[in-house]
């Protein structure tokens, strides 16, 4: 019953890196994923409506996060949904639509990268 | 009934540039995705087997794999999955589990990587 | 950029049949997807929150969602994921979290169960 | 590193249990999954190559599976890809491609179902 996805998109807010109480590294950023899809009677690609994401990370990959990634980059995030809506202290409703992530890339369809720093052995 | 996955491994071969007979660039590489579980009984992570796929990527995304990507990094991949099993002149029969890659990116759990040439625009 | 996703989850609504104006047969459920995991220093499963999403499915999908699915039964959806946020008249925002449907099974993991009417050629 | 996958496909050999020498139930089956794309130049949809999957289940699962599932059904499988490549006695090279179930179900898109027995308490 867990729902691991993979979503692309482009990044809309810088990482800052933060610390939580237990002093484990953690940070956040906004993703837009823009659906597009090939419209047969148009005959042409369409830009559909977009999905905002707020994205998690922790420990290694936070700080790798925030040493590596800027706003407007396109990133591959793997992650799990988290979906909570809340009723906020005026009785309001909000929701909240995370993706607590396992791994995060820049996307090469879009740009070239470089390593600039491992933190694993050579295999 | 398409099965478009995500796969997460270490990069076995340096990824070389191809032209394909119509003229479209193209790569390929192999990539190790070793499983890992937590074994419950004996209170460990336990390393299970690892599934070889064959990565093919074209176009822009060849182009920016060739220039990013090492033997030896860890990779995310986004793509469809290909099973072939094909018989030899000599009526041996082989197999290739292919991975035609729509996007790819260094994973961040492991080191962290820089964006050094895009080819999208801002947005 | 698209984020077809599966979610195992929980019916919590009986599905029933609507035709859209356009005369195309809908319907619509909510899912109730809770995550578990296995916790290492208790040594135990845990039970984590609850996602919800509005199941929205069309056309023959539509049709044997509702001859098929009770309130209550366990089943695989998979979709493409819709997070929408909107703005009330009264100037509140509430949320939305949709999964368009693209197939639906009843999960065998904890229930059989038999094809009652087939509406496909034998392949 | 994990690989779940979500394939839908047409099952081409029926289920069958049988019991691992530990007393586990078990069942395996043959899935083929075609793929299908709009080719924008002939303006139709397309019949690609078949991917096939060797299906196993264990458990609840396998009992369910055997008591509901017949060759020609199509089905959702989730489950983990096994990849393995292997070398008969007489030295030639063959291919398992396996596909280790978490959840099956009877797709709704192209058939109804019912469920005829829940293994698991209302909720």
């Amino acid at each position: 019953m867990s729902e691991v996805m993979t979503v692309r998109g482009f990044v809309a807010t810088d990482p800052r890196l933060k610390k939580l109480e237990n002093g484990t590294d953690a940070t956040d950023f906004r993703l837009a994923c823009s659906e597009r899809w090939f419209d047969r009677e148009k005959n042409e690609w369409v830009d559909g409506q977009t999905n905002w994401f707020s994205v998690t990370a922790y420990r290694e990959l936070a700080k790798n996060s925030v040493s590596s990634i800027k706003k407007g980059e396109k990133v591959i995030v793997v992650g799990r949904l988290k979906v909570r809506t809340f009723t906020r202290e005026d009785s309001t409703v909000g929701a909240y639509v995370g993706l607590e992530a396992q791994s995060i890339g820049h996307d090469l369809t879009w740009a070239s990268s470089a390593v600039i720093h491992k933190s694993y052995p050579p295999k």
